[in-house]
């Protein structure tokens, strides 16, 4: 079994407890990652309802959450034809430390109009830079970033906050809609691009809509800020699949605690 | 009193069970507004939490709801110094029609760095289309279409999903960040531009962030939809004070049921 479906593994205890472990493979400075903690709760939900595949997750992060066995508290909202909805505690030591909100549905099953207004942004991935690999969760993710945004990389600040890159797991497990939100966080701040890479980018709520489940291969994404107030800033993501086709947009609401400023 | 406050007017029962009253005043086609039950919403959490203002509210649409009575229970996750999270469940008639969560927190104790990458639309005010006011809700609320992207109000469609529009509540009802709920799902659908004002847009989740709180006079504000894929689409808005600050961002999952295709 892959590494990252054995670190999501849900053990169901009843209707309403499961049961789940969190790895310190996917922490930054010793913190479970939020997107990881997400990828942990899609499963969670997808045992829990009767539609397998995520259309809309949200978390709030509470508290600090921490590595080591995790609780889950399923609390079924309405379990519908096409979608259901439902929330999730994030429990470790008796304290909620995230409450997940999702709706659920069958990507198989959903049909109606297409259409797509916006492309990936394109990228060589030969002159990509790499990150440096000085947090767990570097072991665990490639990130390939495109020489347009990755200034930051060369110890370059500019006038902007976005990154552009490829991305994949390194133990090989294909892109999967469990994994998407675990993707949709992973990823520096932007804040990186702006400021150099300190400081501190606590979410508060991030939010990730699964828009169809991936191909294989490597994922394509962007991460842009355009609002930065009084140290609060949106973090805006698109993801793509290897045939270009999008399969996730994320937003989280984060603190910015800089750094150099 | 203006109408929008007493529409939205909070009646506490106890710590954790609140009422309210949805108003036939801003229905589509006799259905409550989801934004408009948000910002119900909105004044229930700030009546049960330690801090005054949404920094972002998400709301799960799982039953239709009604004109008529509600009832709130409030759930609160955590009340902390500078951050306060609950979720709320909107209830009519014992079932439960939307599942709100939010963290709150006081915009005027705020502060850090503020950088703002992007712009309001500028739209000359006295060039603007109205929308006609075949819902009730039109008579609460005035829209000024931008002629940029009003071709749908004068019968035509174009390959885009987009509206820019000024906004005010006719009955002179300053905008608050209890109200940026409101105005961030009143707009008509973006799809009317691309497939005409034909079509049945329900919303199954919302979340707005509130990132400052209004300036007297009107709003402008852009929403903008990009990726409709098999039916299901996001709707992006940015919602601008009339000194041109950005006040809220949202982001709605909407299924797209046309129409014409």
């Amino acid at each position: 079994m892959s590494e990252f479906w054995q670190d999501t593994e849900i053990e169901r205890l009843d209707e309403t407890h499961l049961r789940a472990n969190v790895t310190e493979r996917w922490s930054v400075n010793g913190i479970p990652n939020g997107g990881y903690m997400m990828s942990i709760a899609a499963r969670a939900f997808r045992v829990g309802l009767s539609h397998p595949d995520p259309l809309t997750i949200t978390g709030h992060y509470v508290e600090k959450a921490m590595v080591g066995p995790v609780e889950l508290e399923l609390d079924v909202i309405r379990q519908g034809n096409t979608v259901s909805t439902a929330a999730l505690r994030f429990m470790q030591e008796g304290k909620e430390r995230v409450r997940f909100t999702a709706s659920y549905g069958d990507l198989d099953e959903t049909s109606g109009v297409t259409w797509v207004g916006d492309q990936p942004p394109s990228i060589e991935r030969e002159k990509c830079l790499t990150s440096p690999r000085f947090l767990a969760i570097h072991e665990r993710v490639e990130m390939l970033f495109s020489p347009k945004t990755a200034d930051w990389l060369r110890g370059r600040t500019v006038d902007r906050m976005e990154h552009e890159l490829m991305a994949y797991l390194r133990d090989g497990t294909e892109p999967d809609v469990m994994a998407l939100p675990f993707f949709a966080d992973c990823v520096p701040p932007t804040t990186f691009s702006k400021f150099g890479s300190v400081g501190w980018v606590p979410t508060l709520e991030l939010t990730v809509h699964v828009r169809a489940k991936p191909a294989p291969g490597l994922l394509t994404a962007r991460f842009k800020t355009r609002y930065l107030i009084n140290g609060l800033m949106e973090e805006d993501g698109e993801i793509w699949d290897s045939r270009g086709e999008l399969v996730a947009l994320s937003r989280q609401l984060a603190k910015y605690r800089g750094g150099n400023l």
